[in-house]
């Protein structure tokens, strides 16, 4: 592979109807990274600043769930729905093994997958996310919800939702914005009903459990990375430490004056991070 | 300089009637490294992976505190006397910025002198440690306090204090033990007086203040690197989130399965965090 995160073409790979769009590029025979979005983010949400540095010397594949953005097929509503499709997709490229990044409500979708299916994964990268049942996830804040559900989001959304107000955040921001959009080709926006979809999963994944809170987390038994902002407005910063104090085998990474997109604010010191833990 | 850890000489530099310990070996004209012991710790106690792995590209500085070990003078019963004892001892050696890197006891006095001389610090790692009047800082347990004050401290004492139970953290304790002794001329124990003066100093440090609780913290305008192990028995995980939650400027680390002295458990990794870190 030599294409880049702006070259590599969108693929396809169908299984039982679903067909589901991917990109793939880097270089090496290490274990493949499959990226997994935010909420209503599609090929294009990351940032070529991580996905080219991991593809240095990673294979780097991104990935549309079911319904979501290019791919076709309905979008799951329950996280458990969204990571099967991921094994699916996982297992339709022929992967014995994968490491997996997942980002907010991709972080729970690879939390998932790693109980679910413990043998498919190596290592874990979780960004901006949470346990399930975590402190202040059952619900966004009515500011929050308002700058997440635009039908059309514009750079205002992301500045406020991934960033911290400081002028240098902003910054980043703007400058991860430019970045973003650097590929000619854009993979096309998600669906309002994917949106519903996705929120009707995360509202369910906020809910505290009755009994055994965080208790599945220490089923995890992969090295795992969490990585967020010092003040994440989406899924509160305590929940990485949670994630961290829970999980047996857990790194825990904060980034300061940021907030859920501080992956897209440091990227090249997250890409650092990210192969340090990858690479021990 | 050219010394390592293991050959650098014990130099003394004397200052109103006080002569300071020292070591200082590295390489490259890089912002000296002053290392700020634990309790009862002195010049040996550091381990020569984090010390010569630092000293590759920047020089290093490890110090004895007035009345610590083998630094004369009365050993001081507040941290906010020990910070003027860094300051003094800085400016004896003609620099004028240097980087602090304070493990427990010796991140408190890091944060005091950053406080007091913010002029003299370009950049603070924070290990082991937290913030004035913590979360629950202000003693230390029957347990902890019985392996801390040993007149002759052994290596059980050790793997309890600075180690998760862990059969591989226990051995990552043993194998520090192994290196932390492979200098021939160790450097004598801390007095018996130092330990109380210091212990002193510490339970004044976890008072919690009535009012402005942790408002110092956000005066501290320097970049700020905060690690400590995922369950550190001897100053509370916690407090680390905290540290990192009220300075501006601060990214925190925390290593799974380990303790208080997860510098010592994963020195590799620590020393390349902290170069990330210092290289910005």
């Amino acid at each position: 592979m030599t294409a880049s995160h702006n070259t590599a073409k969108t693929q396809f790979v169908e299984v039982a109807g679903v067909k589901y769009a991917y990109r793939k590029f880097g270089s090496g025979d290490k274990t493949p990274i499959v990226f997994l979005q935010h909420f209503r983010g599609g090929l294009d949400n990351w940032d070529p600043k991580v996905t080219d540095g991991l593809a240095k010397d990673h294979p780097v594949i991104l990935f549309n769930n079911a319904g979501v953005a290019s791919s076709g097929g309905e979008p799951a509503d329950t996280v458990s729905g969204m990571a099967k499709h991921v094994v699916t997709f996982i297992n339709a490229l022929g992967l014995k093994q994968v490491d997996l990044l997942g980002f907010s409500l991709g972080g729970f979708v690879a939390q998932q997958v790693v109980l679910e299916n413990p043998g498919l994964v190596r290592r874990v990268v979780l960004a901006g996310t949470g346990p399930q049942g975590g402190e202040d996830m059952d619900a966004f804040t009515p500011k929050v919800a308002e700058h997440a559900t635009q039908e059309t989001p514009v750079i205002e959304n992301f500045l406020y939702l991934f960033f911290s107000p400081s002028e240098t955040s902003q910054g980043a921001g703007r400058a991860f914005w430019v970045r973003r959009h650097t590929r000619a080709d854009q993979d096309v926006p998600s669906s309002m009903a994917a949106m519903h979809a996705q929120a009707a999963a995360i509202a369910r994944w906020g809910e505290v459990p009755k009994t055994n809170r965080y208790g599945q987390l220490k089923k995890i038994k992969q090295p795992v990375l969490i990585v967020n902002g010092q003040n994440d407005i989406m899924l509160p910063s305590i929940n990485s430490f949670i994630l961290q104090q829970h999980i047996p085998n857990a790194t825990l990474i904060l980034y300061p004056d940021s907030g859920h997109g501080a992956l897209f604010q440091y990227p090249e010191l997250f890409v650092s991070h990210v192969r340090l833990f990858l690479e021990e």
